[in-house]
């Protein structure tokens, strides 16, 4: 406390909690409407000052490149910092046009009851509050999560990676400049840029209801750790397909190449392939072999390994043994580690105490091998003949994605604008005396506990 | 990590809470059905054991007799801890029936879409979990919860306060008894005694799924700060009545007097009066005597106060000058901090940045004041013209009241068991082939996102 940076930076912190939340209440009495009219206006500053941006932009790249020459960035980062590619400034835009073309996540009454004569009560979906998001280096993302915080009525402040500071920068300016045309306070989304900040912002649990961290297990973890707010996490994405004994040949190759090759990066690809023991010499040497010629690296158990003697003349390369640790590995790359098991329960204990609980696939015919898979598999996707890539808010058709959360509260899976609401009951006597609890409870009048129709809320 | 009293209490909390996670995975394949057979074989073996259970009591209840005496505990928390007192062992049984005829929150539609020929998806809820449970010192407590976790299908580990620590033991021993005879594993629910085997159970974040403090803000902040499990508190209940221009006196005297005086422990009542300035000569003084011949004392800010004198030579001793401390002060007791406002957003500014969020009311005739109200009070419950008494899940006709959440994610305001619960997708193909994503975004078919029946769930 007596380092006086420390010091101010966490007075830096408060100051733009305080100013986060006196915004979001501010938002609250105005017209849902004007969220749209919000997201157009930002839209119409983005357009017009799109040489700012792309000047910005190109700052930001000249030092990615530089420090890919040095071999200090990925080549990948580098490509998704770059909004300069065809398309990419104009796919930006249309973003907010699209999230503005979605439902209202909120007011929407989920529970409406009369307690009494006299006394109807209604939960109202409403904003969360204060969101603090903290993401990858990919700068549209900033326009992306100020769109969606404005149409669910959450204010933000958003941290973006380092390498994309100077674009998020002007991006966040041009959006407070355009709120400051509407009724939405221009200090509804805010950007801070360094990881201090981030860690004093962590302390605001007075003001801040929810954290979003994207990128990973380790940022979550960490975070986790730092914190009385609650985390809606996007972890790792350790996803399996299991290949049941009933399996179809063609489902079997079809589900589990995409799920592999489709696109190895993503959190819903998958990185584990469980084998039922019966299928050792029939399906899985084809499938194995479909796999490599996919250039695919099979790290398998003994089982799985010793079935493939006469493929692994021509391959060594693509198969090895596999370790323990390889069943608990996000590869993120061409590498599949196999398993053999003796049943789907064998396969469901394996997935729950390995995987992290996101997407996981079963290939079955079989009914009864489908309902243990889907209850008693302890996954935010239970999939059934299906590739573990259809995990995912558009595919869903949920409209946007907000995220993929791995935690069991709020909200799992593909999160949509739905994600980011929570609910309050609202309350309302139209008794000539008000209404006490003495009424329904010692007086002459009773709970009557009947529903209502829910319809639109009260205000 | 070198205490070996502190690493052995770390490996057998492992063990527990890995127990209780093997015992949900394992409790997902058993039908909904046996939950109720499980609570009425729990309820059979304690009314075959009451003498049992009744002695650990009395053990219990000479030692805190005992203590009571030294003045080390209080009265209420003794009367709390007797499960002696007529009708309280019958209640505590009557309460397991009670959540067995509650409707099951598990296995609902909440959401179902074909995503594309032949592609069907559905969301179903599902128990969280393991639940971490803590709470205060009425052993009757521990059956309550029980029944609520195995209701939503919830694996639970629970623990009381130390004071009823006999009797906890024993319901628990007789609940894992009673378990062992019916399909959900006698591990399904566990008790832990100590604070130490507490603060192990947070690092178990892997098996471990929601903690739910029940005790004050003090006893969440810590946990808060001590794991990376999500938390539902049960924190503060600083809740306010504001009484507005336009209020009827009839209305205002008896919300504000049932708020404040029914039961002055209980987290929804009054702490905080807020008196719109146009009353400070005419409701106000009317209000405050009626308040002070309930034993209510006023503390008051200088408006509020000057206008009381003369009331105030008559009643000094239940008037006095206000801190800014008594604006966040939960009192739990006969005093009421009184402040002036000069409008319902003053009122709802100053409810935002005082009070805990958890139940306010206004007393109005005015429709704009109301839906200021509701739109603008960041608080999980919005009254109008009605008592705080109300924030009650049992009042509310959820069934029944699991807590009263003050965070604003996953459950907030009174919870029923439908706050014990999550939901997973349900994903089938029916296609001959199986279902890739290159089917719906390169091959023939498309995505459609039409909305199917809700109905059962498809497993």
């Amino acid at each position: 406390m007596s380092d006086p940076s420390s010091s101010s930076s966490s007075n830096a912190a408060e100051s733009i909690a305080k100013a986060a939340r006196e915004a979001f209440e501010q938002s609250q009495l105005v017209d849902v409407s004007e969220r749209d009219l919000a997201l157009k206006a930002i839209r119409e500053v983005l357009e017009g000052k799109k040489d700012e941006v792309l000047a910005a932009n190109k700052e930001d790249m000249e030092t990615a490149e530089a420090l890919l020459a040095q071999g200090k960035l990925s080549k990948s980062l580098v490509s998704r910092l770059d909004l300069s590619r065809s398309g990419k400034f104009q796919a930006m835009l249309q973003g907010i046009t699209d999230v503005a073309s979605l439902p209202v996540p909120t007011g929407q009454v989920t529970f409406a009851k009369e307690l009494g004569p006299g006394l109807d009560l209604h939960r109202v979906t409403c904003p969360v509050g204060v969101l603090l998001v903290i993401f990858e280096a990919r700068p549209e993302v900033v326009v992306n999560i100020a769109a969606l915080a404005i149409k669910s009525g959450n204010a933000a402040i958003l941290k973006g990676g380092k390498e994309s500071l100077r674009t998020s920068t002007i991006l966040s300016s041009l959006i407070a400049e355009a709120l400051s045309k509407t009724s939405i306070p221009p200090t509804f989304i805010q950007s801070v840029s360094t990881r201090s900040e981030i860690s004093s912002l962590l302390a605001q649990d007075k003001y801040i209801d929810l954290v979003m961290p994207r990128g990973g297990n380790e940022l979550v973890k960490s975070i986790q750790n730092n914190t009385r707010i609650p985390v809606m996490g996007h972890a790792d994405g350790i996803c399996a397909v299991y290949v049941d004994e009933t399996a179809v040949e063609e489902k079997a190759l079809r589900v589990v190449v995409e799920s592999k090759t489709d696109y190895m990066a993503a959190c819903n690809s998958a990185e584990t392939l469980l084998i039922h023991e019966s299928l050792l010499s029939t399906l899985w040497p084809k499938l194995a072999s479909t796999l490599i010629s996919n250039n695919v690296h099979l790290r398998c158990d003994a089982l799985t390994l010793s079935s493939l003697k006469d493929l692994a003349e021509a391959s060594s390369e693509f198969i090895s043994e596999s370790t323990e640790e390889d069943y608990h590995t996000e590869f993120l790359g061409p590498i599949l580690a196999v398993k053999t098991v003796k049943s789907v329960s064998e396969a469901i204990k394996h997935i729950n105490s390995h995987s992290s609980h996101h997407t996981d696939s079963i290939i079955t015919e079989n009914e009864e091998s489908m309902s243990s898979w889907c209850r008693g598999l302890d996954s935010a996707n239970c999939f059934i003949n299906a590739s573990t890539r259809f995990a995912d808010g558009t595919r869903y058709g949920l409209g946007t994605e907000v995220g993929i959360s791995t935690g069991k509260t709020h909200a799992r899976g593909p999160v949509g604008l739905d994600g980011l609401v929570i609910y309050k009951y609202m309350m309302r006597s139209k008794n000539t005396s008000g209404s006490t609890i003495a009424d329904y409870e010692k007086g002459d009048n009773r709970y009557t506990h009947e529903d209502l129709e829910r319809g639109k809320p009260p205000f």
